[in-house]
């Protein structure tokens, strides 16, 4: 266990770099709890003049990835190119084919083709790991697959991508609206040019695919995870919250209901006092509940070149070390397929808020087509001007079936005085 | 690896019938994600006739605990008897010698012995695990000697003892004097008849001995840690430090201070925005700071039996699995010897309580000692009387070596009107 474990590193974005730079700084410390040194024999980018800030002259340039996968003298394949299909998948497939481990950061590939790379990987007994591909520096993927691998998993919740937290968080703190924040994210860094991905939950819905599947030892069904983003927020969604006792949170949830598995990314209300309402900035935290072990809560830096490369070289070292295990804690062949579970079938508390115009009889009308659904009120604010003239009305109902809420909401937007579709958010209780 | 692993349990307390109960009811799942069937086949404890509330009429039952060690139909032995010596560390060294892996939750076995057993255990080559042995259910002995492996650790915080953190809760929420506390969570069974080991911060010790060792590659120095309890702690201080925004917690802290090593329990005062400070009830929470990952923080059960069964099954499912590392996450002959840190050669803020005479010239005297030892006062309450006439004063200094705060305590203890040592904390920043 003395020969050094050779890695080649491809894609050189900040992940790629952080990796580079946690290799070479804390060298001797990774060698001694890896039991052997972590060689980087080759890296590959795009561009290879582009300057990184690294100091890549020791490493052989690969400029095409592909040849790592052949090359004889890696061991294992660092995949941080990203991107669901392309040039990614393909290096994946060649790596595996090609008898070397695989290590990857890529959420998207993971989600997507995970069940295939999986079995790629067993069928040639080697390893492929992920653990960077979710919540970023948090080991939530060995915490798991391994420290809780005991207990039967109820119920699994997560704060999964750090921009959109970043966003609630700051809506939370200045009131101001989402556009606003939203473009002083990009300004500061925080948020892509093409945010998408991030605040309408696609990321989040990648990371609690691989979560769940993990979790509930079923399929990666990233196909069936409902996803909602927080693009439709307003500020004053996340004061009348707050007036109610409530932070807003984007929150991937995944639970079994009988044989189906339920898996959303939505915006929901969180109360003060749960785990998830503590979260803030660009902070991550996957909650798991246990049928042992009760409700373990993990927390961190779910991004950023540091908390990443930790994650991936956490993957080397149980590389290095020998450890091996199916990719998603059973053999990929006996994943379970499971159909969609269905939101609306259950029950719960709900925040419902519309902007009304400002004349007679309107809070009869809603009342009326809440008490026609069945929905009867927890709590109603109705406070302050809409930006067109109209006034805010939002509301807590009592548990009610999803479906009688989601049949209120509709039914309020056929009314004239309803200015637009209200918005509907689950409480988390 | 079809065959099954064949375990003995030794020791049917709350935590052994507790694994008795998880292998049964998760039975499936366990051999799934352990890729083979567990089988229970010897049970011991002292008394073959109590009632457990489980069956285990199924096990062979084994009078002397040393005879699994030598049972040829034996591949693992649990050690949940208890103690750090005794018939525990008995069990421990015939079961490495007698060539069996071994998985404990002795916490007190594993501080004082860890260093013998790990080389022991590493000699023949075998599996020590003792994920159980610290926070109960929370997985942070794999999440320091695997997920957060890559990085160097610089600090390290945790609530490590349910008992102190309920009582501690308790007293925040309802006012109540300590005793009162500790004798309510005696009779609801959170306390033990003799509370010690939980109160006076040495089973935090233990655990936070243990931490240590893995996090930053060191010998377990059990005897080297500052041990304070929380037995002091008046329901002033908990008031009073709310009054300034804080929580009082017990803190296991270890760090490293050049080539020493700071290893305390006591109690502190915690910022509310701290991740410590929202840890209630009897939850505990590991918190370390890694120099690639940032801050980690890992909350959950810290005992009973349901969580500290999944920490000691997901320890056999890793041997089940095949894995392999070493008991310290480096090689034991390689964990590096290190003197003890010296708390008071550092600096920080304190908080100063002191019981005091109701009479003129009292803050004056206070005060003077403060300024002839150099420490300024951020902040001060008097407020209210105490039990025994006299009034409190309270205060939070600006940072100061704490040697200077600790010599201006004792000047304080030697002016007549104060009527007891005061009360000295640290601020956790």
């Amino acid at each position: 266990m003395t020969q050094p474990l050779r890695i080649g590193i491809a894609g050189l974005g900040t992940v790629g770099v952080g990796v580079v730079n946690l290799l070479t700084e804390n060298r001797d410390l990774v060698a001694a709890r890896a039991g052997r040194p972590i060689d980087i024999v080759a890296v590959n980018a795009k561009s290879r003049s582009k300057d990184r800030g690294a100091d890549l002259s020791a490493y052989r340039w690969q400029d095409d990835a592909g040849e790592m996968a052949a090359a004889n003298d890696i061991d294992v394949v660092v995949e941080l190119i990203g991107g669901a299909d392309g040039p990614a998948v393909s290096l994946a497939r060649k790596t595996l084919a090609g008898g070397k481990g695989l290590v990857t950061a890529n959420k998207a590939m993971v989600a997507h083709h995970g069940a295939e790379l999986a079995e790629l990987a067993e069928a040639h007994g080697l390893p492929l790991k992920y653990e960077a591909a979710v919540a970023g520096g948090i080991p939530v993927i060995k915490a798991l697959g391994g420290g809780a691998a005991a207990n039967e998993i109820s119920s699994l919740f997560g704060i999964l991508n750090g921009t959109s937290n970043y966003i609630l968080s700051a809506m939370e703190s200045n009131g101001a609206p989402f556009a606003h924040v939203l473009k002083a994210a990009q300004d500061l860094g925080y948020a892509e040019t093409d945010p998408s991905f991030d605040i309408d939950g696609i990321d989040a819905a990648h990371k609690l695919a691989i979560l769940a599947s993990l979790a509930f030892g079923t399929q990666i069904a990233f196909d069936q995870v409902e996803t909602r983003g927080i693009r439709e927020i307003e500020a004053v969604d996340i004061e009348r919250a707050a007036a109610l006792g409530y932070r807003v949170r984007l929150v991937g949830e995944a639970r079994l209901q009988d044989s189906r598995l339920l898996q959303r990314v939505h915006p929901v209300l969180v109360p003060l006092s749960h785990p998830l309402a503590k979260v803030t900035g660009s902070l991550n935290a996957v909650v798991a509940d246990g049928n042992f072990v009760g409700r373990l809560t993990f927390e961190g830096a779910g991004a950023g070149a540091g908390p990443t490369a930790s994650a991936v070289v956490a993957d080397i070292i149980d590389i290095a070390r020998g450890e091996q295990q199916p990719v998603f804690g059973v053999p990929a062949a006996s994943l379970r397929a499971v159909s969609a579970g269905d939101h609306d079938a259950g029950t719960g508390r709900s925040y419902l808020r519309a902007a009304v115009a400002d004349e007679p009889g309107v809070m009869a009308d809603l009342t009326a087509i809440l008490r026609d659904c069945g929905v009867s009120i927890e709590s109603l604010i109705q406070h302050g001007q809409a930006a067109d003239g109209g006034v805010f009305i939002a509301m807590i109902t009592h548990e009610t079936q999803h479906r009688c809420t989601a049949e209120a909401a509709r039914k309020m937007t056929e009314l004239k005085a309803v200015l637009s579709p209200p918005m509907r958010m689950d409480l988390l209780d």
